[in-house]
């Protein structure tokens, strides 16, 4: 099979199987087709292209590692690294919205919910007919979620079995707005975290959209608003117990960060590339200047090593054995060189870098959010501290 | 006199005048008053607030360096440089629109035009009555200027006083649409560059607006489009001789953009400074973490070698001992740092640093321009090699 | 079989077969025994142990690439990587006589010798008992080797067979002063470049030690005089033609040194992490402070990538399908970052850095040259410069 | 009166006085005359040039701020940094010894001794007929002083004039094996913490060499063992009184050292600018290389700031408003900018950069130990942070 024609300077490639290549290579065409004709208009107005979800959803790009039985692809993790990639080739909004809609709605109901949640849940959200939001930020509370004021209340705290009471404000939720079901945590009496599916018109529950980004403009980002919201006793996830079961859902969305984010920087590097093939100042492409390709090598040399780092944290995942630590260095890296990346293409791009006739301003812009969101590059840092020392340093 | 509440770790507005701090002050004012609360909201919509420009002329803002005799506020270099400064704090949309119409249209007016020139149109620029612009850079030709394309050609070539026509293409020019009068700088047919007044409405003439800009959106930017634009010889610049003429313009632009990124840079360190102050993450504000320390110890320190820079060019240019290569370090390094700390200050309002809610993310958007035009990072870099080698590596 | 206790964080050695292990099990033994009792002795007194020469070659380590039918090991390259890190990982001295004897003059023998050259000199130079150097780099012809000065001239040019005259001056010669045979390159009278053997005691050739240096203080570096040195036909490597022969040489030491430079890296790491646990400051663990866990956790995001760099550079070249700009990468990076890291742990030792108690600040001496042989950090740029836009910007 | 000859883009030097630049002119007379010639022997051999004390004196230039009273030169601070310049471009380790007899030894003398103490040891000192050194830091207190557990115990606790029993252990001590009288810091009973100018000789004192040094190898660094070291009530300090007496003296150092690590980078940066002029690679000097010229214009471009830096920073001491975070910000930005020139330096040099025929790898090798003491860069950056955000984030 042949290769896919993009940045693969050390013939990663034939390290992955037809199968991966071709998730790759379908997600690939998903992002030409129908991603890129549109982003730049969608950034441009603020807005987000609603009708990708039950495309993606046919493709089985929604909850892509879930089994086949729910409706989903059942892919490994290496194809869902890739699908990840070149969705955020694409453009940072596309990859955040099947991020959360596979990592952080699919997987916590696949994971901590009861057998009528997967069957009843997971179909629809793996067709992309039903949209899914994931809330734990809160507005004071965004590196420690242990400190969430969000509260459940048993109705009856007598019955076992009588529902809920949600209060609380959540923040920075993509897709919140447009959500037909919220994967929402709060603390219970016991004061141990609870996950709750708060569907889409419950009494007291409303999710007004943020204004204002600059970065995932073609992402709808909001807040939950919980207001004495009753949720049914059926809508908990029955088996996520304290902190560990949404940390379990950042965990696979950071994994897909670590691939995505390898996505932008690729296409900012070869957006660059060719601009440094084709411009030409003082008489020759300015490809051929030495501060030029100083910046395309290290460009290449950091993207490479980050192609190689996702690709054994894929390895390491599905082999069960990959450990928290290992996926906040590649999060941390591979974001913090796309931005770089990013950067040096802009400057590459001279005066046309700031125009949205090409997409690297976009991912600039975008980068900062995906630098930010699941753990910043500092937690990423003092997780990573900790594991090298074994003393932790957050406080 | 109490001196003004801005980051001055050194205590280096001590070695200000009571003039230089009085002109700091206005423009500070005007800051708050007129563009803080109106930016947002153009940036937002990417418009210019025009308005704003005969406000600018009345407080003298406008070619502030040039004699009192043209209608001009006569300022010393360093009150100018504190006014640029000033200004871009507010955005960099407004200090562009001031260094345009100040160092490239009045400046090359007063440095290169004919008595009648002078009196006929720096007191209507001055006055922001009349807005100007600088058409210099060509499609192909960013940093190499010499290479340009447009032509100016003698109408009457037996006749010295005949006029002439004009062909070419300007792009990213600053307030091109908006301009009552283009500075326009064309090779006759010997080859050696002359400048031009164009005026609005000249036939032949037109100046569409460049759209899907992500940098300077509170600031018009435009093609200028000449097919046979036949312009008087009285609109020629009579002393602008050969390549020169416009590079002395660039140098009055780059010692402005020398302050004015360091204005920019202020900005978003003090919004950095009072987030950490006031954002609380595990129970204390984030301002108490080494990492965010060490940001800010940076950042600080950064700026004010930033502003020694600034301030001693200022001196050496009152002396009238400045050098082109002295004044490309001030212009190369502020907007790197500023550039530097503008992304630092995002990392540090997390989240709501890509909100327009904060100015930090408008800065940065910003500062990307402002690193590129007048002379890239890298041009200004061989300018410096040039200057401390003897060789030029330009090619 | 259990691993080796280092650093790898992603479970790298688990891609290694047992063989693989086996090697850097064995090389880790020497450094250990052999190399780290007695470095600091020598790097004080700048002396080289040559007594380690035929300890090496008694474990295969020499050559250890080239076949077993001439007395070497035989090693695929990810085991021959290994070997090359763990040596370095005790010192880059010991490395790079391994590196020059190996890759530099047994392998242009292997390559380009004729059958007797093979059999005569190779296991000569595999069990230790000869030494061996290479001239390639002249005073003024580092980064430029086409440019030699150094000439061959025919003794008698009416015989095919008669032997050679060589003149010229070789500088930065590693193991030039003890070396029994010089691999010395030269151009003939047609400007092709050839290779000869010139062996120790041959008249006109003197190899003088170069003093002052501090940086690889525990090798010998020298300089190769060759006055009207008479060298007969037999000792002129027959398949060696032009600039590739040499240049195919520093493939293999390039290679060589992404991984030693790794194993360096490696050394300052571990003793930094070692350091940090166990200096206390202000009460606690430094370890334990945010800036401390922060250049902890960049030195091993860094060596992890580097470490993935290297095997899949190894893995290319067990295939046969590496190329040369895929090498320079490895170099580059490799390099770069265990400069890096070398400046990093000596800041966390702080004081106790500076010591030779403490084996960083040698390490930080060694990459000096390491950084810079077998092509600069910037040579290795343009090479990859080159293969990113096809234009070659050296000159 | 001409200027000097030396780095200087920005016209510092007219900032200066007649009487400043003769001090400059006289440090660089004797830097060029007595170190230069026999400091790489020194280096090499690892031995302090002890014949150089006197001729220091006889220039004043040692305690040179001091009055002229007391036998001192009684200069300004900017004279005082311009000689801390000049001494550094030639060896780190020449202006440490005068920094310490200045800074450490002189200063606390003059400023927390008794009349009878300033008129035995200022003449004296100053003369550099005896030599001086200063006993803060302890093998486990390095960053964090105060928690010394040096002790000074009354020898009879009930006259107050019966002077006292000292004991502890004392690490790092610049000259302290060949000082003739030791400013020894511990606490008394009470825990104040105490100065005592123990004298060489007093019994149970000794000054053992540390050996084994890659950094300041011209200097003699020392411990100092105090075991039950008599020491009469009229060698006790009588103004000093806590951690802020020895903090003071830190301070006069750390802004010494802000202008000595500047001279270091003037030394680095002249021999590249020199090495770069005159190497040839591929037919033309390599300073003709855009990858040359960049690392070159911001070399040059650090230096000109850090010289801004530490000329404001003597400006606000002559004016006595200086604060101990703005000298921090001197010290650590001129000794990391000074690192990293040295590194650029040593790779612009290549191969000779390896090489103490050049001054690079010495001044690199030094840099090491001054970016570390009176404050390492991490302490000066968690100074600064606290005075940004008014927290103390040390432990």
């Amino acid at each position: 099979m042949p290769q896919l024609n993009c940045t693969d300077f050390l013939n990663i490639s034939e390290l992955l199987s037809e199968e991966e290549i071709e998730v790759q290579r379908m997600a690939r065409d998903f992002t030409e087709k129908e991603i890129l004709p549109i982003i730049t208009k969608h950034t441009r107005e603020s807005t987000f292209p609603k009708e990708l979800f039950p495309k993606m959803g046919a493709l089985g790009f929604l909850g892509a590692t879930l089994p086949q039985e729910y409706g989903c692809a059942g892919l490994n993790n290496v194809a869902y690294g890739l699908l990840m990639q070149e969705l955020e080739r694409g453009d940072s909004s596309m990859r955040s919205a099947a991020s959360v809609q596979g990592g952080l709605v699919m997987y916590p109901i696949y994971a901590y919910g009861s057998e009528e949640q997967k069957k009843k849940w997971l179909p629809l959200l793996a067709s992309g007919k039903k949209i899914g939001c994931f809330g734990l930020t809160e507005p004071d509370f965004g590196s420690n979620p242990a400190g969430m004021l969000s509260r459940a209340k048993k109705k009856n705290s007598h019955s076992t079995n009588s529902g809920w009471i949600l209060n609380g404000t959540k923040m920075w939720i993509t897709n919140g707005t447009i959500a037909d079901v919220a994967v929402v945590w709060a603390k219970n009496e016991a004061g141990k975290i609870n996950g709750f599916l708060v569907e889409k018109g419950m009494k007291g529950f409303s999710a007004p959209e943020m204004k204002g980004k600059f970065s995932l403009r073609a992402s709808v980002t909001s807040e939950l608003v919980l207001e004495e919201v009753e949720v049914p006793e059926e809508n908990r996830l029955p088996k996520a117990e304290g902190l560990k079961a949404p940390l379990g859902c950042l965990s696979q969305a950071r994994y897909g960060i670590a691939w995505g984010s390898l996505g932008l920087a690729m296409a900012c590097y070869e957006a660059a590339v060719e601009y440094s093939k084709t411009r030409i100042q003082f008489d020759k492409p300015i490809g051929g200047f030495q501060l030029t390709q100083k910046k395309l090598a290290e460009m290449l040399t950091e993207i490479t090593k980050g192609q190689l780092l996702a690709l054994q944290l894929g390895r390491l995942k599905d082999a069960k054995k990959i450990t928290p630590p290992q996926i906040s260095m590649g999060k941390m890296n591979n974001c913090a060189i796309a931005r770089k990346v990013s950067h040096v293409a802009r400057e590459i791009l001279g005066a046309n870098g700031i125009l949205d006739d090409y997409p690297v301003i976009r991912h600039m812009m975008n980068i900062e959010s995906v630098y930010t969101y699941e753990g910043t590059h500092d937690i990423h840092t003092l997780i990573l501290g900790e594991e090298i020392t074994g003393i932790a340093a957050y406080k």
